[in-house]
C-alpha cells in the first residue's frame, strides 16, 4: 500500500498561541527530555484522523519521513509539517477543525512541559503531585490553560464514554443520542476518537444547528498514549491533551456534568470501574451524579453482564448509581437534562463551582499514573477483602493494563517481551471478570482493525475461560 | 390517530422583526385580502416539520384548531400560537429553528403584501410586472429584504433540487455530497424541505463543522403552494418565501452559483426544464453556469432516461450544459468548487454581482405565473415548431401542472371537481413524456405519503402508457 | 483662500448597501426629479464635517467641481468622489464615520425615492401622507430602514437639542452633560451638528469608553434643508436624512425618550416650541416626557426670558412640562435617568413600544412641511384666540421661517428676491416674540458664521425692538 | 473632611478570571507574603481613580476601613469590596472600567505569587532572574498572561511618557497629540495615571470613535509602588501590574512600537534616560525606535534644557535618538506613524515578533530593581569614566530615588526616618543634574497634590542650586 503524504506550512486560527524564544527552542531541541518527540508523536495522531488504526507503533512505522518544526514570523509561529497524512487535506488545504488541533497539542505540550515538567517526568515544581488536591490542581490547571473553564456558562457538559470501534447500528444509535441531547442544548465530552465518541457530536451538531446554537463545545480528552488510536475526530473544538491517563479521567468526572456509557470493550470498562471506585467513596455518597448506560436494542444482553459483574464484584450500592436504559435516546436525553439540573441546584446551595466538580473526592489511589508492567500487574490485589472503592481502583487497573497491552506502543512492546500479563486473585472477582472479558471477546468487542485478536493477559490461579477461547 | 398539539407564545430571535401599526394591523385582519390566511397557512406547515405528509389540504384538516395571533409588546411582537403540532418542540420548547421560520413567514408576507399586494395578487404599484425587468426587480427586492444579499461573501451558493420522497440510498448519497461541498466552504441552497433537499445541509452542516465555518448559509427557498408538502427543515438559517413558484425558481438561477440536481420526480424534471429553457435562450450562451446531475450508483438508469427525453426534445445542445456524475460525491464538488471560480472570475470581468446573476435572460414567459387550470393545462403547445427554450418553457408548465394536481391544494381540489388534466401534442414529444413520467411511476418517484399515486393527468391524442399502467 | 480638494472611491463599510440596477440607474439620472441633486447636496454636506459654514448656498459655490458617481462592482456599489473637502480625509484616507455617513446618505435618499417619491415631492403611493397617522407610518419606516429600530434595547435615548454656534464655556458644559449621561448608560440623539450637538456626543464617547459601552448610539436626525449648515459630525453613528423639517422633527420626539435643551437661538426656540404644542394637546396630557432645559451658570437669564416667553404666551400648564436646571450636569442625567424609567414603566404598562413613542398625538398640523415664503409668513395667526396647542404650532412656523431666512439656500434666496418677511400678530404675542428675538440678537445667538447679523423679518403692528437695534 | 465610602459586591466583566482553589486560598491569607496586602493596596489605588493624590502612604491613611475578600460562588469569584471610595461609583455602581481593573490586578498578583513569588520576593522557580534573558522572559509571560500579547495586530502601540501633574495647557496638548494618533489607528499605551498619562486616551478615545475603531486598546502598565500616585484612569482597558518598576519599563519598551515624551517631571527624567541607556547599547544602534519629545509652545525651553543635559552628559549620540517637535499634534502623528512603518518592516525583514521586541539588547543593569535606600543612593557612580549606557543608567537610578523620596510610600518613610539622600558625582554630571532639577522645581514640576515640594536629596561635593533655593 503506498501511502499518501503531503508538506504544508500552518498557521494558527482561532485562539493564537504565541511562545516565548525559550519554549520555542525547547520545542525545537532534539534533545529535551522528549517534548520533541511527544509533540511530534500527537501532532501525526491528530493528523491521521479518520484513518482506522488503532495502534501508535503502526502509525509511526507508517509515516517515517513525517516531521514538524516551529517556524517564527512577525505575527506569531507557524508550523511546518512534513510528510503528513493526506487525509488531513481537502484538495490540498489542510481540514480547519486538524489544523485548531495540532495547536491544541503544542499548547498543551508547552503547558505540560512549563507547569509539569513535561509527559514523561511526572513531579512538578508548582503542584504538589504527591498529594490529592496537587493533581487535582494540576487538572484543573491545565484545564483553565487550554481555555475550557468557563464561569458563565451553566452546567451542561454530557460525557459520552464507549468503544472506538463499534457496530454501525450501535454507532447510530450514539449519533441519535447526541442528536437529542444537543435537542436539549446539551454539550458533548468524550474521548474524542471514533466510534461511541464520535456519533454523539455527530448527531449533536445537527440538532444545534437546529437550535441555533453556535457556540456548541464538542470537548475532547485524550493523553499522548492513546491519541493514536482514537485521533480526534475535527469536530472536537476544544481538545485537551492531559499528561497521562489519569488526569484524563479526573478531567473528565471533574468537568462533565452527566454521564453516559456506550457500549464498548475493555477501555470502556476501565471507566465504568474508574467512575464506580470514585462514587463508592463515602465521601462522595451525597453528590449528584448523572450517569446512565444506554444502547440500541441488541446491546441489552451486554449491559446485563457488566450490570452483573459489578453486582457480584463492586456490590448493589455500586448498581445504585447508575441507570441502563435501552434503546430509547429520547429518554436518556431527559434523563441528563434532569440529572445535570439536580447538579446545578446542588453546585448552587453548596457553591462549588458549575465549571468544575471540586467536592468530588477522589483518592491518590486513583489518580497516580499506573504503569502496566508485567510485574505491576502481577502485584495488584484482586480481592474483596478491601473497601469496595479500592476494589474497583484495582480492577481499574487490571482493564487498564489490558487496554495499554492491546493498543498502546508500549504496551505491545512490553507484551512482545515479555509475554502475557498474569493477573492473581480472588475467584469470587477473577472468574466474573474472566467471564466478562471472555464475553467482549466473543461479541467481537476486542478486534483491533480487522486483526485478529490476541489476548495479552492470562488468568492465573484458576481455569480460564479466555485462554481455553483463545 | 390523536394528534398533539401544543400552545405556546413566541419572541423572534435573531434579527428582530418590528412591525408598524398599520402592518400589525393588516395581519390580524381576518378580511384582508387572504393575508392573515397566507400567514396562517405558512406558519403551520413550517411548523408541522419533520412530519411525513405531501398535501396542504391534509395538513389543514389535521390541525383544524391551529391558529397564529400577533401579540404587540413593548420590546416588538410576540405570536401567540395554539394548535401547534407538537413536532415542533423539544419538552415544551420550540426548536429555535422552527421559531426563526415563523419570524421568516411573518416579514415575507409582509413584504408581499407591502410592496407586491400580496401573494394572491400579483400586481403591484412598486414594480412593474408586466415586464421581465420588474419581475426580477421585485424578486431581487425580496431577497435582499430577506437580508439574503451579501455583497461581502464570495459566490459560493450550490443549489441542490431533487425529491423530497427518495429512498435511502438516494437520500445517504446526497449526504455525502454535501458534505463535500461543506468541506469546500461552499454553502447549500434547496427548496427547503426533506429528502434532496434536507439531505446535502446535513451533510455539509458536519463538514462546516469541522472547517470551523460559524456562519455557513442554508438557504431555503420556497412558496405558499408547495411549503405544506415541503416544510422547511430546521438547519435552513435563510428562509425565503415567495409569492410564487416562478419567482421562487427565478430567486434559485439568480442567487445561486452551482446547480446539483439529484433524483425527483416531476417536481425536480420541472426545475430541469426551467433552467435549461433559460440557458437555451441565445443571450445566455456563454454565461458559466456550473450544472451537474447525480445520485447513486442505482440511479444511473433514471438520469439516463432523462438524459434521453432532454435529447429528444431539446436537442444536443441542451445536453451540453450539464454532466452527468454517477456515484461520485468528490467528483460533484470538485466540479461546482471550479464552476464558481469561473462564475466568479466571469462577474468579476463583466462587473456583474456576485450575490445576483442580473446578465441571466429571462424570458417574461419563464417568469409568469402558470396557474394549472383544465385550460391552460389543454392549451399548452408541446410541439417542436417553436424555438427551444419555448418549448421548454411549455413542458415545464406541463410539468408544473402535474405537479400542483398531486400535491398542492388547489390542484388537488380542481382535479377532484373536474377530473384528469388533459395534455395534447406532438407525438415526437408526448411519446418520451408520456415514457419519462410512466418510469417515474414505476420507480415509485411519484408516491406520496404512502398512499397509492393517482395521476392527475392524460395524454390525448396517442396510446398512453401511463394511463394503461394506472 | 485656496480649497483643497480630494478624489476618491469609497466603499461601504458596516451595513452594506446593495442596489438594485433600477436604483442605481435612478441615482445616476441627471433628470430624474432631483434624486441626484439632493444625493449631490448632502454627500457633500457631509464631507465638509468640521467647517464652519452656516449656509448651504456658501457651500456649493466654494466646491463648484465636487461631484459622486455609483460604480457597480462585483461586491457591491462604490462611490466615486470628486473635489471632496480635504477636511474629510486624514493623510489621503477619509475618516470612516465620514464614510458611513455617505452611505446612509445614500440609503436615505434612495428609500424616500422608492417610497415617498423623493425629497421633493411629497406624496406617496405607499403612505397616506394627507393623514396624521400615514405620516407617522412614514416616520416610522423611514426609521426602520434606517435600522433604527432596535426591540431589544431599553429605552435610553436623550434627545438634546441646542444651538450650533454656542459660546465655549456653552459648549464645554454640553459636554458634562454628555459625560454625566454616557456614565448613566444613556444614549444621544442629536440634530447633528456642531456647538450643543456634538458636545453631548464628545461626553458620552468618553463615559461611555470608562463605562465599557461598546454599542453606544449616536444618533443624528437631520434633513436636506438644514445639513449643509449643521454637517454631521463624525461621532454619529446612526444618521438619518428625514424628507422635511416636520419629519425630523417627529422622529425626534417619536424615537426619543428624554429631552435636553441647550441654550440656541432661534432653531431651538422652534424645537422647543414644536415639543410643547404637542404636549399641551389634550390626549398627551397624561405621558411622560422628560424635557428639562439646562446651561451654564452665564445661561440663566437666557432659560429665564424663555420661560417668561412662554408663560406669557402658552400659559403656566406649558411652563409645568419642563424643568429648567442650572449649572448641574449631574443633575440633569439623574433627571433625565429617572424620568426615563418613567417613560418606560408606562409603555410596559400600557404596551406601547419602547422602541417608538406610537401614543404621542401628534396632530397633521405639526406634521405639514410649513414653506416659509412671504405669503406663508404673511398669513400665521399669532394671537390667543385658539387652543394653546395650535398657537404653539403657529409660533413654531414663525421661527421656522427665521431660521429659513438666516441659514437655508431656499429661505436665504427668498430673502434677497422679495425683503424681509413681515409677522402680523396680537400684541400681546408679537411683544414678547419681539423681545426674545431681540435678546437673541443682543446675545450674539444669530450671528452666522462670524458674518453680521441681517434680521430677514419685521414684525408689523407695532414698535419693533429687532429693527431699532438691526 | 468627610470622605464618602461604599460597600459593594463586584462580578468580573469581559474576560472571566476563574481561580483555583488553592489561589484563592493564598488571596484570602492574611499571613502569606503580602500577597493580600498588595491586592488589597492595588485595589484602592484602582478605586480611588480620579482623586487628586499622589502619595501611597495617604491613600492607605484616607481610607482605614477599606478591605477586600474574594468569594466563590457557582459561576466563578466575586469580590466583597467594604469601604471604598465613592468616586469608583455612579448612582452606586461601580463604573465598569474600574470594575474591570479590579480583575486586573486580582490577575496579575495572582501570576506575580504563582509564577514570580510574588511582588515582594523576586526570585522564580520558573524564570531565571539573575539572566538578562529570564528577566525578558518573565515580562513576556506576564504580558501573554494579562491578554496583551496580540499576534494577529499589526504594529500600532505609541508609548506615551510625561508628568501625572502637568498644566492645563499642557494636558490639552496631550489631548490633541492623542486625538491625532487615534486619527491614524494607533493605539496608546502609557503609565496610566492622570496627566500626560489620560490626556492621549481621552483624545483617542474621541478619534477612534470617529474613524470606527472599536477595538482600540488603552494599554496602562504601572506597579504596586506607583499605582496608588497615577491611578489608572477607567479608559484603560488593559491593565497591568508588573511586580516592579524595572519589569514595568521593560514592558513598555518591548510592547511599544513608537514613543512620544510630553512634559513631566523627575519621572519622565527617569524615563527619558532609561530609554537612551537602552539605546546607547552598541547592539541596539541599528534598531528602529520612533522617540519624540513634544510639548505645546510654552514647553520649548523645558525640552530645551533636557535636550542640553543630555548633550552634556551623554552626548550627541544619544541627541540623534530622538526628534523634538514644538506644539504640532499632526506632526507628532505622522512622525510615529512614518516610524512604526519602519518598525514594522524592520521586523518583518528580521521576523522578530511584532508584539514584542525580543531583538532589543537590555543589559541586566537595567533590570535590575535599584531600591533607592540611603546605601544605594549614596553609592551610584556619576562620573563619565564609564560606558555611555552605564552612565545612563546610574543617572535613571539616581531620579527613581528621588520619585521614590517624592512619592513611593516606602521613599517618603525612609526619607522621614534618615533625612534627605545623599548624591555623589563628578562635577560634570552633576551640575547639569543639579541645574535640571532645580529648573524643574522653578517650573513647578515636582509640586504634589498641592503640598510645598521638600526636596528630599542634596547633592554632595559642590555647591548646590537646589538646597540653596529650596
Amino acid at each position: 500500500m503506498e501511502i499518501e503524504v503531503i508538506d504544508a506550512q500552518i498557521s494558527p486560527i482561532g485562539r493564537m498561541e504565541v511562545l516565548s524564544r525559550a519554549e520555542a527552542a525547547r520545542l525545537s531541541d532534539h534533545g529535551h527530555g522528549g517534548l520533541r518527540e511527544t509533540f511530534r508523536n500527537c501532532s501525526l495522531a491528530v493528523l491521521n484522523c479518520g484513518n482506522q488504526l488503532d495502534d501508535g507503533k503502526e502509525l509511526l512505522e507508517r509515516y517515517p519521513s513525517f516531521d514538524v518544526e516551529i517556524i517564527q514570523r512577525s505575527r506569531g509561529i507557524k508550523l511546518d509539517i512534513k510528510g503528513a497524512p493526506a487525509s488531513a487535506f481537502v484538495d490540498g488545504k489542510m481540514i480547519r477543525g486538524i489544523q485548531e488541533h495540532l495547536f491544541s497539542v503544542l499548547r498543551d505540550v508547552v503547558y505540560a512541559s512549563n507547569e509539569i515538567n513535561g509527559y514523561s517526568g511526572l513531579h512538578s515544581t508548582k503542584f504538589d503531585l504527591g498529594s490529592s488536591d496537587g493533581v487535582t490542581d494540576a487538572v484543573f490547571h491545565i484545564l483553565r490553560n487550554a481555555g475550557i473553564i468557563d464561569p458563565v456558562s451553566q452546567p451542561n457538559v454530557v460525557v459520552c464514554w464507549g468503544g472506538h470501534s463499534i457496530s454501525r447500528e450501535e454507532y447510530d444509535y450514539t449519533k441519535l443520542v447526541g442528536y437529542q441531547l444537543g435537542l436539549r442544548g446539551l454539550d458533548i465530552c468524550t474521548g474524542c476518537g471514533p466510534g461511541a465518541m464520535k456519533g454523539p457530536m455527530k448527531g449533536a451538531t445537527i440538532s444545534h444547528a437546529k437550535q441555533r446554537i453556535n457556540n456548541a463545545r464538542y470537548l475532547g480528552f485524550t493523553e499522548p498514549g492513546i491519541i493514536a488510536a482514537e485521533s480526534p475526530n475535527p469536530i472536537v473544538n476544544d481538545l485537551v491533551i492531559f499528561p497521562d491517563v489519569e488526569k484524563r479521567l479526573e478531567a473528565f468526572v471533574r468537568a462533565g456534568h452527566g454521564f453516559v456509557v456506550f457500549p464498548g470493550g475493555v477501555g470502556t470498562a476501565e471507566e465504568i470501574l474508574y467512575v464506580l471506585g470514585i462514587l463508592l467513596h463515602p465521601e462522595n455518597t451525597e453528590l449528584p451524579f448523572p450517569l446512565v448506560f444506554t444502547g440500541p436494542k441488541s446491546t441489552e444482553d451486554y449491559f446485563r453482564r457488566i450490570d452483573s459483574f459489578i453486582g457480584e464484584t463492586l456490590g448493589a450500592e455500586a448498581q445504585s448509581r447508575y441507570k441502563i436504559i435501552i434503546d430509547d435516546p429520547v429518554a436518556v436525553a431527559r434523563e441528563m437534562h434532569a440529572g445535570i439540573g439536580d447538579v446545578r441546584a446542588y453546585r448552587k446551595e453548596t457553591r462549588d463551582a458549575y465549571y468544575f466538580n471540586w467536592q468530588l473526592r477522589i483518592e491518590h489511589e486513583f489518580q497516580q499514573p499506573f504503569r502496566p508492567t508485567h510485574e505491576n500487574m502481577g502485584k495488584l490485589t484482586l480481592h474483596k477483602q478491601q473497601p469496595r472503592h479500592l476494589l474497583a481502583a484495582n480492577l481499574r487497573r487490571a482493564f487498564s493494563g489490558v487496554v495499554a497491552g492491546n493498543v498502546k506502543n508500549d504496551g505491545i512492546r512490553e507484551i512482545e517481551k515479555n509475554g502475557l500479563f498474569e493477573l492473581h486473585g480472588d475467584p469470587a472477582i477473577m472468574g466474573p471478570m474472566d467471564f466478562l472479558l471472555t464475553s467482549f471477546v466473543t461479541q467481537g468487542r476486542m478486534k483491533l482493525g480487522g486483526r485478529k485478536y490476541n489476548p495479552c493477559y492470562r488468568i492465573v490461579g484458576e481455569a480460564s475461560v479466555a485462554s481455553t477461547i483463545a
